[in-house]
């Protein structure tokens, strides 16, 4: 039986949700990375049965966001004055690997930017601290899971193109994929500029009782 | 022998104790999550033998609490100025599994809003950051379990709709369930509007030395 | 060979001593549990070798506490301007299980308050963070014990009536049994209104340097 | 081979050394508990490979010894103002057990109060946090070996009298032994009124740097 | 197959991106030393599967930079007012030994400077915090892994200059060696003048709220 | 093999490097204690896979030097202004015992004095916290590597001279040996007048961002 509850792509109304792909011993899946803020001092929590190289993936690109915080328009005090946790449904099912760090970058980009996530959208791929995107496995039966899945638009590194080339060009015929080697162009193609439709309004009152106290 | 010592459906005078379903060797069971409040800095602590998809759901939990603590009309500031238990009876009996994770919402739900949650309801579903309800596994035992223990009114969700339909209808005759998708649903279904008989009065004192000396 | 070294029942003269009863391999046995407050800011030490299950019971019964401190009358200013130690001797014996929870609850209520203990009083029961009092093992074997130390009174939950039921009258017409359901009950019970001889005087020094340093 | 190097009493000039009384597999030996005090803000290192039972009964003698400060004449600001280390030699043998606690409480109370412990004086009980002193095993072993380390007095619980009582008279005759039953004994025979030579002159510094730092 | 994806040398306008070479059961590999600063604290984050050597590797680089900062032009007050990432992709490839030492010290000397690193340039040698770099294994499978990759200079130690007279000189022919004692001189070689295209420009704000609320 | 690459005595050129003696499988070696400041606030990290009695033995050692820092004529405020490193090369071989001890603290003495160590001195021995010198194992070993490396004076426990007496003379004539009963002796022997060339110059800003920050 399938790991993963056969899960269909969504919506993008929710700030902070990327959908992922994949690859288990009945397949590949689409998952869904969620960050979530809340009023807080800068605290960083993972949830979801998380592996030791996907939790170093989130930091990663949390590192890579916050050293590029300025291009993109964040306010770099939201880092200190929010709590951020990132999890990974179903949180019963242990994962692990690098695969999900540019899907991880993204739902960081979008719930500290409020900007809505490109639809039906999904991606794979290695995150480096220097902002390259390396490739990673499992891409044909992950790229079969995005099509099950409602997927029309996959981001892979431009080492996994060989991967799509092998594939059997019908069964990938409605997808259209983009092939980056950097952080900037997955975010160009994933992140828009709408904001979510009941943004987070976020507040740095710098001597309230919250951020005071500690 | 249960594990669990038989319980029954008790009230809903005490803010914070909601009603889960659990599912052990010898069957289902119900389960309070019990949270509680008390003057602090914002610590929280986890008891009662739970595992660790266990407490990554109460963590989801409380972080989805956190995240739309403005619209349940909750002061954010408690959060920095109370410390937060949430203990599961019984203490020597080892649990995990995400299937508490809307109870532990609820129970959460009620002590930082110090309202009653709906009696003789009890609930059983997964929580996600974005605000899901995913559904869980042995909702049959579950089910006979709550009536055995004089519950009225399930929430499951949607997903778990078919698990309902394949029980025998002259088992659950006198139960009522509610299919739900969000948690939104869930708090709109669990959590009255009137206040528990003697509500914590929340106090956030700005200057005073519990909350200075850190 | 008895691993508690027999103990028996010595007086109530220094506050934040509980009398509680073990069920060991070789029997039941009275144990000791001992609560200390020293001028600090707030920390928390558990000793005498406890097990997972008695660690977690020890911080539902100081949550239970300082979710009712007004009620007992203690300033909650104690909590962070005071040490905490509970420590059950004898040091090197391993000890478990929840059934200690509502000896560590009197002990803390205890020592908070100064007030004496009931002499020759001895409890065993589990501790929920509502309030409720859950039965536990080892009845017959635990009131044998606490008769042979020189106790005279046991507080136990109305689950626990069954097992005293079945105890032959002879060897314990002359204890005298309470059976609660509430916590409250247990403290109605277990602590006198009059303070140990040398009560500690609690000092909250808003602006000294042990509590600003941090 | 005995595993700890036979050692001989050697003096009392430096604050915060008691003498303990160890049993090994190769018979007894005495063993020194050494306190050390350096300005800083509180911390409390153990070392010495002691195992966990060890590291409890420090606890607890520094516990009681907080507790107990004012009767000691210890300005509690000393705690907080300067951090703690015990040592015990030799730092490759693995020690563990109980009978050191009341050595250790020795030791803390010359390092606090910079007096000197009384010369040729060694002792052998468990601490708990009331304060009684409890009985420990291998006694015989462990007055041998005292007696060959040239030690001339010993402190141990009035329950370990009878453990005294089975040695044959002509091995203990020049040796004097108190029986205790609280610590407060301990310290009357133990502590002496006299500082050390070159004794720690401790200082509050209320606003310097190393203290408001942190 | 090549546990690393074979990597080329790629280019020198990311500022904190060194090129160290290892040594894997299937022969040697150049790998890239990530490190990336943003605004914070001072936390120190360490990704990539490291083992306990080469995490102890990064502590010594970061502590012989920092007592050396002055010398560097480093503002010290940086330290404290950002955090520090060091990633070694790829993020799932186990790694471990001491062999990176001087290239984590250089990828260091290069965020906190953002002075480019020489181009084409590898290197491989332990750090010692007296500033002695010592010799590394696997030094022919290194060298040719570099040369494969497009490296032109190589640092080694002294002491590993014989490794490098073993091996054949057609195969090395193109490669300049540099044989260094100390890490000044792996600096004076390794980083250059110029700053990176777009460095970063270190704000030391006094009193904002991200520095003053712990 | 040596698993240490043989080292020979350097020079005394820098603050913080002691040279001690180790004992292992393949015969004896001298080995580095690398001590270093750099500004901060008061941090210790310990690093060269060092086992659990080595580590203490570096707790031990600072803190007698922390007790006894005013005789030194250590400014007190060093250690809370300044982060500590002590690291012992190679990186990758594991280390354990306690004989490195007063060698660490030679270290330490030199690098928060910034004075200079004898030239081609080694020592070993156990450090304990009231100023004992213990005797260690391997003697003969550790001699003749000393000798092999350049070393002409060995400071020993008094307790150590048995092991040195029956060594043959004609191995040993070309070396100068101390044997000490206290670490003040070693601290005569070992600890120079004169600055090392370039001293690191300690600077104690009392209201900078750097301390004022946690
Ligand atoms: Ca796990
Ligand atoms: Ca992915
Ligand atoms: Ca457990
Ligand atoms: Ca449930
Ligand atoms: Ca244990
Ligand atoms: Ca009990
Ligand atoms: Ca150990
Ligand atoms: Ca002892
Ligand atoms: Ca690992
Ligand atoms: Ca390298
Ligand atoms: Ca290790
Ligand atoms: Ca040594």
């Amino acid at each position: 039986a399938p790991i993963f509850d056969k899960e269909m792509y969504q919506d993008n109304s929710v700030a902070g949700v990327a959908t992922g792909l994949a690859w288990t011993q009945s397949g590949g899946e689409i998952l869904f990375i969620e960050s979530s803020l809340s009023k807080g001092r800068g605290t960083f929590t993972l949830s979801g049965q998380l592996g030791e190289v996907m939790r170093e993936s989130a930091m990663a690109a949390l590192s890579y966001l916050k050293a590029h915080a300025e291009e993109l328009g964040i306010d770099y005090r939201i880092f200190s004055h929010y709590d951020l946790h990132i999890h990974v449904p179903a949180g019963a099912v242990p994962k692990d690997g690098p695969s999900a760090g540019i899907t991880m970058f993204t739902s960081l980009a979008s719930v500290y930017t409020q900007q809505k996530i490109k639809e039906k959208l999904a991606m794979t791929g290695e995150i480096t601290l220097r902002g390259k995107v390396l490739p990673v496995g499992g891409i044909k039966e992950k790229v079969l899971a995005a099509r099950r899945a409602g997927i029309e638009e996959i981001i892979l590194s431009v080492k996994n193109k060989k991967d799509i080339d092998e594939i059997e060009k019908e069964y990938i015929k409605d997808l259209k994929f983009h092939f980056v080697e950097t952080i900037q162009e997955v975010l160009d193609l994933a992140l828009t500029k709408e904001k979510v439709k009941k943004p987070l309004i976020f507040k740095i009152e710098e001597n309230n009782p919250s951020t005071s106290q500690n």
